[in-house]
């Protein structure tokens, strides 16, 4: 038995339990609430801001004393766009700080502290989706399909055949399975199965490779997917339904077949600056391939021709035939920033202002394989995938020990860690990331650029575990489309398997029926979505924690081995979803799984 | 005894034992070393880096085995100017990151990750100073100053008078008592005593008040100082011993007497807009005084006129008859920010450029009493006033319990914290600033702005503890005039008390002596000048850490109160220095003090 919870330490997060207000108006008024346990002999507290990045104080007041805890209220003014806050308590035992990244008793920098934020807020569908991601030569193939020749840079397989994922092979990028999106159309219902209410599909445009990330233009819709026509048919199909759907745009690189680079191999173009060419006419490129010239994003040409304005890619495509709600951008890291030249920030906010210009509520996800924390504070990317943020600590967490998934660049496989070390991650990066931000990015558990989760852990229960972490930690589920059915891979290009319709008996259904109940669960329960995260237990392999709303509360108990009982001074309700028969709770022994039970 | 040292942990630092070259050229390599303990079974270790914001790993080498340590070795690039790298360790035990602030075994943001930064570094004789701060008013009175007459604002106060420093008393501000420039050159021999090779002196300019912060003028030489001729004396004497002169900037604001806000009073003033008016003739001022007019560095013309190109005024004291060799900026924090308003950056480097410009050896330390973390990487400020990262903590270690004394703004005094709190503190304050800044950032106990360091600390013992600290921890050491001699302050306003010159027998001789001896320390070892870090034994009441530097490295034992015996694997030599007559070191009991070993 564990005699202390954590459930006794003073409390504080971005939901609206503890913040009056997430999208203040500049220089208006945020009231802010923490609660602390009626024995923690707190005497006063303060919230500490910086106005101008200069320190101060306010008191708190006990606004209300209800059963074992104290609230206590305090204000800051949204003097500056994005706003720092921590609190400081004091009583017998000393001083404290609570920050977002947990209560500390030594003096931090202000690395974790809270943030609220006075720009636009992401739009609500962004932040309550369950997003589905396509790779669209591999999801499903229409009979239309069969009635397009394979491009010359294609060799064509066919959709059972095995895929080559091996780097050095080129068959890697050149294999064409020939899905096309009027395959996508007629799967929807299994979308709807598992839940989503947003699709994203990986590039559509016309590119020499099944990835498609290099692109030849922006212009339109590769014809061996459809053309313009079949993207029209999809995103109407999906808006039918009442969804969102995303595109998925390079304004770090072109292909190397592009015509703004084909006409760019001219020194004398216009265009020769929209790329990084060296005197001897190398160019730089996407991690030293070739095939993926990198843009000049400084350059106002460049700029104006992807991202900015109505007539830069970004806008263009949220309008009809393509109508996409809002982009992903793909590595939203490195856009505009070479060696010494560092134009990120104002590209995400051009990013961010062309989407709103065209769509106020438009969505913009920028994919960032590491730590996106500098760029994630409101005026640009709305959120990331969040990989380093989510992703790792949960792997981490449940890895087969056997897996040799690996986190992205890193040469040895993500270590197993115990509870404790994967909740200081998962609070540490939520911090750094901000309420806002964190609970628009998105819950990867992988994706077409790594290994896929089933692989990682090794077996359908603890899979499941990893999903009902996905969509019960603050976040945006995403899946990877064939996970929800048990695909494998050990590494990005060998997860984009065809979905294996005609196969259905190789299908995982119990945990496929577990992705829908947790969609219905996330899409019954506000707290899922919007509630705030208070962690309850952490052992090496149980984690407990509250997701706390206004409007009803909810507690998540997840093992990844049977484990002692815990002592919770919580009475739990009626069970919500569970991702093993047998419910997980805080009896002793207990077994592999995660429930959610209503508080 | 404790069973396991510190110095068994890996470890890296920023200096030359581990570091190749601290300013590597845009592009370059740098090698990169760290060691490990023989029986610490480390198998493979990484340096992770990013390049334009992408995690890359480089493999590291053993170097070399030697005693109990293993040297490896490895290399990034300085692909963008400020290189953000970190340890990854991994062997039987799991894998663990060595970060800057220490090493963790969970997965962390980069907050607290190693940096080297290619842009120009800062003079070696800022990195190597001993820096004297005088309040010109309250240091020392010639003759001539007898001649002057009293300005209108001020109220003559004779030399023996009590301090007024209650903050509603006006006199707080207008008691004058008549220190001048050739007072300071009168008593520069007392200077040469403590140790100093930089004189700092706050503002010189005329200004409405005894400190000299709301400036009249920024042409020249406040009369009642002696003038700009007074102060050439001062500036040559203080060259001729071979030391530097630092002014004092208020690039803020100015004060509601100076000639451009005369001139911007009135609406149709080319100038109306160097200031932040409202419609109805309010306007921003520093902290809510009205004295203290906000200057809006957004407007080029102010810009110009007060940072930017050979004609502004941080140009032109660079020149004769004036020729500082840089300057302290005052509330560098707020400079060029209001509410959505943010070119604090800009004017960082606008100053940094203005005074390189002039004398390629100039410094820039910017006063930041907070967390100036992102302010610190390498373009702008050199290095800031480092309360928050040195004072605070060392305030909270030592500090007298009945002491009121409080860091800026905390509306409570600071904790009396236990050892490892502070080091925590200490260790991720020099991560967040980064090796470079935090051993170019000033080491302050106190200022003229806050409580002295004797009236924190409470007894003679401790605070030469305290300098002990100051001049062995990474950093400059910053004198408040009169700490050397014991002087005591509650708060900033009642720390401008007069040296009382006549009253020798007033004198704290005994650490005035202290000063003196841990300066000739500094002076003879360059390992507590440009020496690593490496911890060795942190308890509630002792410190122990080694500086060190191939050409010598020194341990420096601390203790606040007597205590256990210290199992150091570690052969000390002879004493370089003690706080106290008896050398502290790890013999069981001991005592408080301070002392610096030859190792």
């Amino acid at each position: 038995m564990t005699t202390v919870s954590l459930l006794h330490e003073p409390h504080h997060d971005g939901s609206p339990l503890y913040v009056s207000d997430d999208h203040p108006a500049p220089g208006g008024r945020v009231r802010l609430r923490l609660r602390t346990s009626s024995d923690d002999p707190v005497e006063r507290v303060w919230v500490r801001t910086t106005y101008d990045a200069e320190p101060v104080f306010h008191e708190c007041a006990v606004e209300e004393t209800a059963d074992d805890t104290v609230w206590w209220s305090g204000e800051v003014l949204a003097h500056n766009p994005v706003t720092h806050y921590r609190f400081l308590l004091s009583g017998p035992g000393g001083q404290r700080w609570l920050t977002a990244a947990g209560v500390v008793d030594h003096d931090p920098p202000d690395t974790f502290d809270f943030t609220v934020s006075s720009h636009d807020p992401p739009p609500d569908w962004g932040r309550d989706a369950v997003v589905y991601q396509v790779f669209p030569d591999r999801f499903a193939r229409s009979a239309r399909a069969d009635e397009r020749p394979t491009p010359t840079w294609a060799v064509a397989a066919t959709w059972d055949d095995e895929v080559v994922f091996e780097l050095d092979d080129p068959r890697t990028a050149t294999q064409l399975y020939g899905g096309d999106l009027d395959g996508v159309v007629e799967h929807l219902d299994h979308v709807a199965a598992v839940g989503a209410t947003v699709l994203y599909t990986t590039p559509v445009f016309p590119g020499e490779s099944n990835h498609r990330y290099n692109a030849s233009t922006f212009e339109g819709v590769d014809p061996v997917l459809g053309g313009d026509e079949a993207y029209a048919r999809l995103s109407t199909a999906v808006h039918d339904r009442g969804w969102r759907i995303l595109g998925d745009l390079t304004t770090n690189h072109t292909g190397d077949t592009h015509e703004w680079f084909l006409d760019a191999a001219d020194p004398a173009s216009d265009r020769r600056t929209w790329y990084h060419f060296a005197a001897d006419g190398s160019y730089e490129c996407w991690m030293g391939w070739r095939s993926l010239p990198k843009l000049n994003l400084d350059e106002p040409g460049a700029r104006r021709a992807m991202v900015s304005g109505p007539d830069s890619v970004v806008a263009r495509w949220l309008r009809p035939p393509y109508a996409v709600d809002g982009w992903r951008i793909d590595v939203a890291n490195m856009t505009g920033r070479l060696g010494a030249v560092d134009v990120n920030r104002a590209v995400a906010q051009d990013v961010r202002r062309t989407v709103a210009a065209e769509r106020p509520d438009g969505l913009v996800i920028g994919e960032h394989n590491h730590d996106a924390s500098g760029d994630l504070d409101g005026d640009g990317w709305h959120g990331t995938m969040n990989y380093s943020g989510f992703a790792w600590p949960v792997w981490s967490w449940l890895r087969d020990p056997d897996s040799p998934a690996r986190p992205f660049g890193r040469p040895v496989p993500v270590p197993r860690r115990p509870g404790p070390q994967v909740q200081r991650s998962l609070r540490e990066w939520l911090a750094r990331y901000g309420w806002r931000a964190s609970t628009t990015s998105w819950n990867v558990l992988g994706s077409h650029d790594s290994a896929r989760i089933r692989t990682v852990v090794g077996d359908p229960a603890t899979h499941r575990l990893a999903v009902g972490l996905q969509f019960t930690l603050p976040g945006v589920p995403m899946i990877f489309a064939g996970d929800e059915i048990g695909l494998q891979g050990v590494a990005g290009e060998d997860s984009r398997r065809p979905m294996p319709w005609h196969h259905p008996d190789t299908w995982d259904h119990t945990t496929l029926a577990t992705y829908g109940a947790l969609a219905r669960a996330r899409a019954e329960h506000v707290a899922l979505r919007r509630g705030g995260l208070r962690w309850a237990h952490v052992d090496d392999d149980t984690m407990v924690f509250l997701r706390e709303h206004p409007d009803g509360s909810v507690l998540v108990c997840a093992r990844r081995a049977p484990g002692p009982a815990i002592d919770l001074p919580v009475e739990l309700g009626e069970v919500v979803v569970s991702t093993e028969a047998d419910p997980v709770g805080p009896q002793a022994a207990g077994h592999l799984g995660l429930t959610i039970y209503r508080v």
